[in-house]
């Protein structure tokens, strides 16, 4: 990849529209921002702040911005940065202007609904002959937008790819850390969710600072179980992404997964809350039945799936939780 | 150990008697609480409440208070939960009570000042024959004198031994994970001071949560390599001790180290702040000189060290943490 290369990113959110920010501030490359809505397009191009997803944040006068797919056609490293459920519809439609063996990068945290596969899996599959790379980690959109200091981690099949992208994508104050474990990455980010539910029945509950804590830490001591058994390193997740994301989750309520555990820690109905709505909700179920068929134990994890699915009290599991046979780290 | 030992715990502060309080309440042992002052220890007699430590939280029935030093020689455990740079004069004071052989349980953080060492080599010179064992994590004294759940490690040269102290020591709200590592376990509690100081410094310069998780990632991750660089295991830091307690400290604020890292982010001047004083800014200095002798980088826990002792700027700090090359996670 040479130093004028193009970097395209597609889906105009919030966080779409950080990313294209921060590598059309680097100045090493050209960006694109490709969204599907023409209107926004046009406004972005017209006032250059993102009203909607960025309110006051002024963007970049180099970031390009289009609407048109056929403007993908010069890119050398794509970013796929729609919602997790909407990949594989960006897949099928930006694709067929993809230069081949260009590199896309997941930039979304989740677990396929339909088949609860691995988000790089279903990219890998609909775009075959481009390699898959995973951003994820902490972030908040705004926050990487304005130029606050952030870091995540990206992987690929093959580190040298992963660390040409980190390279590419990163910036003064947008910093990726390469990795080699996609399994890991992207656990980290769909599994986080889970913890976070968890996280919002103790403060909901009123358990306290050190119940969350130790939540925290337990629950990625099994969350790096999964990873291991599923054939990633188990250290991923207690990185950037997995640790450091569920710190950001954990610790700020812009989260709907921390909102809605709060809301069953303080009593309220499921059904009123929208659960399946929620990621962690769903990831929870697909993370059990994980737990279940590689034979790992996931307490938290499970707990949680569980009384998502009605089948426990809250109470009850923190008894549980609570008495399990004294075990190591 | 049989199932009506004795376990002692020395040191009538909040830890101290919250600890003591657990022991107690799991009705499987016979708890003592040591202070030296005989007037506290009579109050604590009288009240059953620690007025000064831990107000309105009635402490068991079953606890007993002393203020004699022989009430030690009856004692299966005795735990050690004084402030870490007055365990060596615990020690000499009540190490000739001390049944031979039994062990005993550093229940504090930090690193010994006036020789750098860690307590548990301070604990093993100064009492000869017992074994030593470390208890530390995210654990606050009011949470778990109040029956909050709360869970922290403890760990001891032999697996076996840690498993027992765990076992004899945990109750219904109150667990502790056994483990052989000991390095890791207190370099973890006497560490994430360090990076409560750092945590505290992006607060105060208002740079955001994400900054703030990435921090904990990445400062999570140095930790990790000093203590593999000194015989321990990385991953310990990643678990109770370490991470778990870094989030503890970092998002509840109630840390004198984050509070001085977050004054030295709003700009206030370090001598008003009385830096020294602060646990994080002495093992800030510690621990980069660690690192150098180890070789390895720790970039923000020396970056911590080079603002404490005045020879960086915290806006050069943060220039240089973001512009360092782009390495892998």
């Amino acid at each position: 990849m040479s130093d004028s290369q193009h970097i395209a990113v597609i889906g105009a959110g919030a966080f779409g529209t950080a990313l294209a920010a921060v590598v059309a501030q680097t100045g090493r490359a050209q960006a694109v921002l490709i969204g599907r809505d023409a209107s926004v397009i046009a406004d972005l191009a017209a006032i250059r702040v993102h009203e909607g997803a960025l309110p006051g944040i002024r963007l970049p006068d180099a970031l390009v911005f289009s609407a048109r797919a056929k403007d993908l056609e010069g890119a050398d490293i794509v970013l796929f940065a729609m919602p997790s459920q909407a990949q594989v519809a960006a897949a099928e439609t930006y694709g067929p202007y993809l230069k081949p063996c260009v590199p896309v990068v997941i930039c979304a945290k989740g677990i396929e609904r339909q088949t609860s596969r691995l988000l790089t899996e279903v990219l890998e599959a609909a775009l075959p002959g481009h390699p898959v790379a995973m951003l994820s980690g902490p972030g908040f959109a705004a926050d990487i937008a304005k130029g606050l200091p952030t870091a995540m981690a990206i992987a690929a099949k093959e580190l040298s790819l992963a660390e040409q992208l980190a390279k590419a994508i990163s910036g003064q104050t947008f910093r990726l850390y390469a990795s080699d474990d996609r399994i890991g990455v992207q656990l980290g980010g769909a599994l986080k969710n889970v913890l976070a539910i968890a996280c919002g029945i103790v403060e909901g509950m009123g358990l306290g600072d050190s119940a969350r804590a130790a939540l925290i830490a337990r629950g990625l001591a099994e969350m790096s179980r999964l990873v291991d058994a599923m054939g990633g390193r188990g250290d991923t997740v207690r990185g950037l992404s997995g640790l450091g994301d569920l710190v950001l989750t954990a610790t700020s309520h812009q989260s709907r997964n921390l909102r809605f555990g709060i809301a069953l820690g303080q009593g309220e109905p499921i059904a009123a809350q929208h659960g399946a709505l929620v990621e962690g909700a769903f990831a929870a179920a697909v993370a059990a039945r994980l737990a279940e068929s590689h034979q790992i134990e996931m307490p938290i994890t499970q707990a949680v799936a569980a009384i998502i699915d009605g089948s426990l009290d809250i109470p009850t599991a923190i008894t549980q939780l609570m008495s399990r046979p004294i075990t190591t780290e």
